[in-house]
């Protein structure tokens, strides 16, 4: 499918099915919608699966990598070769998202959007999808073409087919890119211009007050620069964002696109996934936000999409780790959904 | 144990382990700290253990159940008789906890402390310790004696070294009984006599507005005809308490005094974890709050002993299920301490 395409297929939940489900809740021995989130969850994954036996055994996190241009300017704590050498990592099992995903039953699926090096590994879980060697520097001009923001959520997209042709069934987003809060903090601002740039960005990895304000000024003058038309997210994308957001928002894109959830990680997760719901609204019905994490703007990338966190873990890893916590969280949603007794069938009184 | 020998029992957190576990994150491939809470949760059990190496793989919650004399007030939008109803419940598998606790690997153990009716049934996770049958209606005059209240958190002591016994890593707390919301909120407000009553009762299973307000003329009342004394926890406990909180309060001194951590579920059990931090101080580096339930006292309570929960689901069940998705993230966080790559083993650079 190419983006058009995979816009055109996504389709408005099943609410017939999620009537279904909240009668079943309302029938479990409860208080009704004392389970909170757990509840609208399942009612959530009901109306995207369009099955009231809606599962989710079948899992994977998708960590799209991808490089900076504007990392050059020192906004990152970490030297930008961290990026392939995590890749590396990621395949061969040490990083914290394989902790991670481990203990949440999920496969890691590593894909290069843009890493900076060629990665000269063949490996079952890795993807070389890569689209440019690296944005350019956007403090002075535009991060990629037109072309290649389209071509990274392509390369979403087409994870997402794949992945569908294995057979899943709920994705979690990841990302590795040393210097990738840059982008992200620009792209948020892009969408929320009346509110203060120091109020965006944030430590990242690790910057201190110094280096945040450097990031600010190098931001404001990338914004200032390129003109990014907040009317059309591709363009901003192009402009000011990197090819593992644009990759991100793809998996978004690509979810909705074949009636799929997707639990959307931290705070470069979240932009991506922004972005794919500026390209296309009907999408955020199928994401499932995780966490909360450290980096200021991502309350504020939430909020604009009205969602709300599962977990306040103060991380500020990516990498998909807190898409799979919540994959756990989901796990005792669809346990209380499936396991609990009926009031009739456990003879317990209703409420008066 | 009695009380007073199990509060002279807690000692301090092992520092000089804490350090060590702090330095093994700190070279593990992620950005110093950048695992947030899960970091701090195992140098949390690191310190709580004794040991370098925690674990927490023998798991149970604890639900303590009694009922209470103000529930004949209305205070509850359930009978007091489901108190009995979920427990049988509880016993044979079909309530809410029961499906959580097995997704997250724990067992269910449920205790009798105050229950109004005799529940008739040997089973291996039941333990008659009922102290009476309920406690007395506190709008009326104090809902226990002092003896009875002492007696309550030495049943949740008892549990903790009947436990200890068979083998146990972690415990979680959970309860169960009809009206005990009331309670809980008489209690926080005691405990923070400047905050309007307003903002510390709530719905509890689902109460509209104007039984909230009748929930609060009665606390209001129950604390003028009583007069608890704040400086006096045990007065607190015996005049507007439950049976079930002074056994959680029990639990969390139990764990205390055997060097075991305790995980906190919700309102109610927040309460009785705020009751064991005012009779032992020392008890708070040994709790591990779960959730931040929807009851509006739960933020006020876990404020005051500087508590911030691990996750936001918007519940109001009580019975532990709150203790047992938090088990699952201290999970996640061990994963990642025993299993990531330091940056020596991974080859990866440090920040700069």
């Amino acid at each position: 499918m190419n983006l058009n395409e995979a816009i055109s297929n996504i389709r408005l939940l099943d609410e017939d099915i999620q009537k279904k489900v909240w009668e079943r809740w309302d029938n479990l021995t409860k208080p009704p919608r004392s389970l909170g989130r757990l509840e609208e969850i399942v009612v959530q994954l009901a109306g995207i699966m369009r099955t009231d036996k809606p599962k989710v055994s079948n899992r994977y996190i998708a960590i799209m990598a991808g490089d900076h241009g504007v990392a050059r300017n020192g906004v990152s704590a970490y030297p930008q070769e961290v990026t392939v050498q995590m890749v590396y990592n990621f395949l061969s099992g040490g990083a914290g998202i394989n902790a991670i995903a481990s203990t949440a039953n999920a496969k890691v699926l590593v894909v290069d959007v843009g890493v900076s090096q060629k990665i000269d590994i063949s490996h079952p879980y890795f993807r070389d999808y890569n689209v440019l060697r690296g944005t350019e520097d956007f403090s002075k001009g535009p991060a990629m073409s037109r072309e290649s923001a389209i071509k990274s959520i392509e390369v979403g997209i087409r994870v997402v087919e794949e992945l569908n042709l294995l057979g899943f069934d709920i994705l979690g987003t990841g990302e590795m890119g040393i210097g990738n809060t840059t982008p992200s903090s620009a792209i948020l601002s892009v969408f929320s211009p009346s509110t203060p740039l120091d109020l965006l960005v944030g430590p990242g990895t690790g910057l201190d007050q110094e280096r945040i304000n450097r990031k600010i000024d190098i931001i404001a003058r990338a914004i200032e620069i390129n003109n990014p038309d907040p009317k059309d997210p591709i363009d901003v994308l192009s402009k000011v964002g990197g090819l593992e957001i644009g990759a991100i928002a793809g998996l978004v894109i690509g979810c909705a696109s074949i009636g799929k959830p997707v639990i959307i990680d931290g705070f470069i997760s979240t932009i991506g996934a922004l972005l794919a719901y500026k390209i296309a609204p009907n999408v955020l019905p199928y994401i499932i936000p995780s966490h909360l994490s450290k980096e200021p703007g991502h309350k504020i990338a939430l909020e604009l999409m009205g969602l709300k966190p599962l977990l306040t873990l103060d991380m500020r890893l990516g990498e998909g780790t807190g898409s799979a916590i919540g994959m756990l969280v989901i796990d005792c949603a669809l346990s209380a959904y499936y396991n609990m007794r009926t009031f009739e069938e456990a003879g317990v009184s209703r409420n008066v």
